[in-house]
């Protein structure tokens, strides 16, 4: 890994994983405190984790298969209930499913896929199959694969490669397990960080001859694409979902809004009415957060770098500040610019006696969470994902979840919003597949009408009703009745 | 017990600790699956629970007293980690504490404490404590006890009588061992419920000589004051609180808006965008409910009985309906009435695939439970307080915590609220003992300049102001500056 | 009237006279500048109003009659017109009208009404009289009178005596045409303010003896019957139709909703997105206000002398501050206290270039505008119920309607909110004249089942629908299946 | 104008003066009724518009000029006062004044404008002047021209061309004299709906030699362009400023948001708490709309074509409904899609007694008002812009302004949001007049850089401070830190 082209992006990706695994190290000297987990997703215990590696453990499934690795193939009934709860809750991906059943327009696709394991994805992964495709599965982060979710897959027949807490050692040979088998080639990879798509380009790059395209679902992951292609290096089509409108528009903004409320509430059990809260960045991810906090009666304010975001901000009722002015009053400081050191060691010097602290950006780094490990500092973990950071004179701040994603740690995530990433994944798989020669060797948004295919999945599960354009409005506005409604240029 | 006074809501408190009762047992046997729970409050395990009762085992405290009975005196060290972060939230309490610290003005009193028993209610304990007051204390619920929580006051010297999943045999004896001590002679009452004023009145009617007063908290309790003192049978002044202004206008309407969303949340994982809720009352628990969920985007429905508080809902933008024009269509059911049978088999007969069902409002029998124990019927618990409820063609509802109040047990009480509830009860405790004379054996709201009091010190904690009046202006309104600002008759 | 009880509240309903007036002066000496007024309502011109009073004028209505006094009886068509207009918005008092055409209520009844006189109370007088009433009408404000709604009702047969613009000589001419009429002899009086009331006790006190009870509608009037009362000088019963639940409930707070947005865009076209407004008190009228501000944008900060007020406030969302903590920065002081001087020349002094300052409150002195009229100060009348108050260093405020109640003078009252009101004095008027013997000489509140009543009647427009309690239900709650809901002691 | 490129939407705007026209017309008939208008900008009356055209009258302004024709010369004071007001409202454009006081940027310009003539666009007017521009200005509706701030500028020595009531020959006319004045060339052009462009087109192509560029403002001016660039027609760059950011972000939605409710309630009085509402459209005028009327407590329905944005209503707590499910039902119908007969006389038909209906979108026929114009149907102009429609069995709508654009017609503009406008469209002049072969024969966005640029202008108004990146982020981001902070592609 050390040859990777070094960009800032890029090292984030693996200080991300070692940051990750760091913190589980020092969670585990708290676990005598905290042996209850706060989330309905996490029924895996943790006392099992120091031991053996599962890389080192036969497991097989109930079909005699042992191509897959996860941490205990026993859990797999637990797992599969959690994918059943998911599949109610993710119309779209589930009608794709339904529609796809008999043409299966993905018969003979391979993929490779790397991304975060849980029961959302399970339900991504069984309905590529059913379309027809054979895949091989990864965790893209190693801390965060539901173990008894990879266990059902496994009991299934699906070749998957992951649990939680891998080292970083066994996070490559996991990827390594699902690019390269014999008999097995991939044409197809979707991808959550890059890593797949990198660790081919390294140690597989004649692969790359039969693979029809990547889809990359991370900012981090496109970020690298777009570097590739101007180095000249990306040899097949991409494209990036991550810049999708329905990304955009729902995940972003609609979890925010949900997980904020859920990941506070949870770790700390505060009541809302009358906090004064501050949220850095007035992005997608600090409305969804700033709507949510006001509407249960936070006072919010918003620091922003971008006079148009904050301008927004202003027009919307929240005061825009700089962090330094409200740092001594508020009760909850909410990082969510994507920007790093955004809350430093100064600013933590200033907070109140009891101010919470949490990160819903996308870097680790937004907190300069390391500036707090100096000596003279005394860290109590007091829950899971909830640490005292005390000062000598006795000042206490409380950190959730070390800095971390907050939304990802302490919360979880909404099978709904999934659904629309997942289906607009699925659609970008079938469309690099089916459509050879469309696509060049560059990366590619996904067209505005596949957005829109996608939004319209969903809108059954609200009992929600389209208006259909009459002939004569259609020729007046100069659009397809079927659409796209939106210029190409819309996001 | 059989001998109380049979009306329909002293039954509901039996019914209530029955219900519970067989909850437990039901949870029981489904703990294979979900053995992890999901409130940061819930530390202690329960596969522990079956064996031994705390009343036949031996424990002593470090200070060598063993006039308590908990569950496991080991957990101490836990418990009072819990009642530190609790204290952090609750200024009003706190603020007492500090204040009374000098002139103890619980000096000699001796209450008996019958209440539920987590780490908020440990911070009023020993808040009285140091006013001077010494207690004996015994849970108000057989579920509810917070087992690390009463380890942590017995550990500090509290003659702590409760544990998490009492009999009902228990139970009595318990609160037995509260009232009846040797060389300890009650003269205050803090009921919650009204079993401490009634196990006192049947065994120990002697006691009531030295009684100075009861302060009673819930709704239960208080309708069997009033009974009491309209048969002639109250011989003593009783202060309700649960009719304060604080506990109406903050406890009530705050607490169901955060616990709304925290009980849906961390049970179902739900995404509040786009549901359509109805919501069985608005009252105030009602009201907290419906604006909650209306901020975080969905589309809720109201129920109403009484035309003043259905005008209420209308002019504040809810549509409303009566249960069976939407019960076919919505996403969750909330109810929130106070009323009995408010859901019916029949309503959950028409309900859809996957419809939430949950109770927030007073009575066990909100909804029709034990209809639902019909042989046909496939009840399947898939999470802790989550039950699938299946009939017989496949269709499916989730019933949170059987029916119960999905705020207890789904969510956590807001340290805050309870602040304030804490403070109003102390303040009434110091009335009546200190104000020999100025009660009749009469049943009374708390002064209106008390509420004003217990207001006052929370504002603090909000970083809020109080403007003064004027000499000129408290003239022309006719009111002391210092309050109260409100008519008696003001709630 | 100088022997009326000299209190400061009742001093208040002259001083508001004298105020109006004055304004009308002013307003006068600017008319070149201003001749378009604002609203929908005031479509009688100024340009004539200088002339001969209407006293001294002879004037006929179609049917032959002159029994009444108003403008000009040639704009009754118009004046229908409004009157129809109000009667759509008015669902409550026309199915009262409907339900009561046959059994006429109020045979015999011979109603003195002192009100205001606009559209809406043209639809409860003839309400009246369809029951059975003869009634005679005169307006408790000098300047609130719309002309040619007085003129639609002298046309159609009502004995009415008001005109916009009264001297206070006229207005007690006005008002002694109605009490006292050749061969009429009222039994029942509508009072706005206790003038009707007061003169019929100065000049004609044997009259009383036929009054079978008086309705009440104002804080004022209720404030003086209550002295009266005291003062043992009340003869007759009297039903305080001012702290109704459905007033309290209904009328101020959504009224407070509507009209302060409305005021303020009327006068000076302000964009609300962003702006920073404090609203001095957190009443009723407060909440309408700052919710409704918050929602269309604007920051604001509430100040509160009650504790309680303030809690509230603080866990709803707002900062509760002192006024002179943000009058240097705020765009708009909007004062809603119902006490006096609340914003100081000294607060004017300090308010910033453009700051606009308004009054919704009760009494006219909330802001003290006669410290504006000093010789240094330049007053520009920009616009109808603007001016622009200048100080020597040129920084400019912008206050509207000259410190009177704003939403009165820029905003106009909603029918559906009257309508409530409304059919609240019928009903009492119809308790008071069919219940003889029920009510002693003494200041009544509303029976609770009339208010529930009243908001029955008003459900149908939101197409609301009410449940019904089962039978088991209202035997559980111990409520009669038709209210009322609510104890006595509910507000 | 026969000959011009005949598309629908620019047929459009030609209807949309002929529309206009009639309706001023039908407005004529009823004046008798309705002589009191509601705006506080509409202060010129309309018995005097039936005379002589201002043409065939000679005026001259107080300096001797006379190169101007405007109605009525003498009101030219109150005009001004109403710029005075305007100035302080619009931070950002008079900051640009500020700063562009010494460097005169448009020193030598010659500008042709052709806009909507309001107090707004004088404060744009006279900061071109105070940047070195010399100006020629007509209006580009016949109808909106406020005549006392056209007779200001003429005073001020602005060649203007506008009156309210232009007939189209006028309207030709008086662009004729912008465009065309001995001794001045014009060398940009600022348009809004392309008359100005076209016009020079046909009848002084030669002109466009000297043309630096043009700046286009609206929807169906932009149409326009796209439409000469596609057929090779246009010769000069232009910046498209309709499609800027600050545009999409503030302008549609703050404004919908402000005017939907100012427009009904001036118009109609109506209480928005739990009155039923449907938004047909979801776009920046429908979120605007319906986040502001549910805000104000009413139940808002959605409609849409789009998926996406129908999806986006459903999260964010709408209905997604078609029209006919709920015309029956609702109180208010508001269009908000551009596109056209969206509601239709069959809807219009089935609309319940009392129904009030506006268009807030863009097309003059959103509603199919002609298909009310048949002989069965009566119409009834009850107030400035409120007509009552009624059929032949009584059933009665309110259409306001004729199914003109309500908030044009029955609410003023924002002046805050016409600075951002404003502001925008000077620094594209400037871009134009500066940068000389920066920009080729085509149509142009706006530079992000100059968008951001224009809302950090508009911050200072809110008190709203901007935080600066640290030389660590802004290299982390790879952003510089003045920005752009956005895509490219962003909007």
């Amino acid at each position: 890994m050390s040859k990777m082209p070094e960009t800032t992006m890029a090292d984030l990706s693996l200080a991300d994983k070692t940051a990750v695994r760091k913190s589980s190290v020092i969670a585990r000297r708290f676990s005598d405190v905290s042996t209850c987990s706060f989330s309905s997703a996490c029924f895996t215990g943790t006392s099992e984790e120091d031991d053996v590696s599962p890389k080192d453990v036969k497991q097989v499934n109930t079909r005699g298969s042992n191509d897959f690795c996860v941490k205990n193939i026993g859990k797999a009934g637990f797992g599969r209930r959690e994918i059943a709860i998911a599949e109610q809750e993710m119309p779209g991906i589930m009608a794709l499913r339904k529609r796809a059943a008999d043409d299966k327009p993905l018969l003979n696709a391979k993929i490779v896929g790397c991304t975060h394991i849980n029961a959302q994805t399970a339900v991504l992964i069984e309905t590529l199959m059913q379309m027809g495709a054979s895949i091989r599965w990864a965790s893209c982060n190693i801390f965060s694969t539901q173990n008894a979710v990879a266990a059902a897959l496994a009991e299934a027949g699906v070749p998957i490669f992951a649990w939680r807490g891998e080292t970083e050692e066994e996070f490559w040979w996991c990827l390594d397990k699902c690019i390269h088998s014999e008999g097995w080639q991939p044409n197809l990879i979707l991808d959550d960080g890059g890593d797949a798509t990198h660790l081919m380009l390294k140690k597989y790059p004649e692969y790359f001859k039969s693979i029809k395209g990547i889809v990359e679902e991370s900012l981090t992951g496109v970020h690298r694409l777009y570097q590739m292609s101007k180095a000249g290096k990306l040899t097949v089509p991409a494209i990036n979902v991550n810049d999708s409108v329905t990304k955009n528009k729902f995940d972003t903004y609609y979890t925010a809004r949900d997980s904020i409320l859920d990941s506070l509430k949870r770790t700390t059990d505060i009541m809302f009415g009358g906090k004064q809260v501050v949220v850095c960045g007035y992005g997608d991810v600090g409305k969804g957060c700033a709507e949510a906090l006001r509407g249960q009666g936070c006072i919010v304010y918003i620091t922003e770098v971008d006079p148009i975001c904050a301008l927004q901000a202003a027009m919307n009722g929240f005061r825009v500040v700089r962090l330094a002015e409200v740092i001594r009053t508020v009760d909850v400081v909410v990082s969510a610019t994507g920007n790093k050191h955004v809350v430093t060691r100064d600013h933590m010097n200033r907070m109140k006696n009891g101010c919470i602290l949490c990160n819903m950006g996308h870097a680790i780094s937004e907190i300069d969470v390391s500036s707090l490990h100096t000596p003279e500092m005394t860290w109590q973990h007091v829950r899971s994902q909830v640490d005292h950071i005390i000062w000598p004179d006795g000042k206490m701040i409380i950190l959730l979840a070390e800095g971390r994603l907050v939304n990802l740690s302490c919360s979880t995530v909404s099978s709904f919003v999934v659904s629309v990433a997942s289906s607009t994944q699925a659609l970008a798989l079938i469309e690099l597949f089916s459509s050879p020669g469309r696509y060049k060797s560059d990366v590619y948004l996904l067209p505005k009408k596949m957005d829109e295919y996608v939004a319209g999945l969903h809108l059954s599960s609200f009992d929600a009703k389209l208006t259909e354009l009459t002939t004569a409005q259609s020729k007046f506005l100069g659009l397809n009745k079927a659409g796209p409604f939106k210029a190409n240029y819309y996001r």
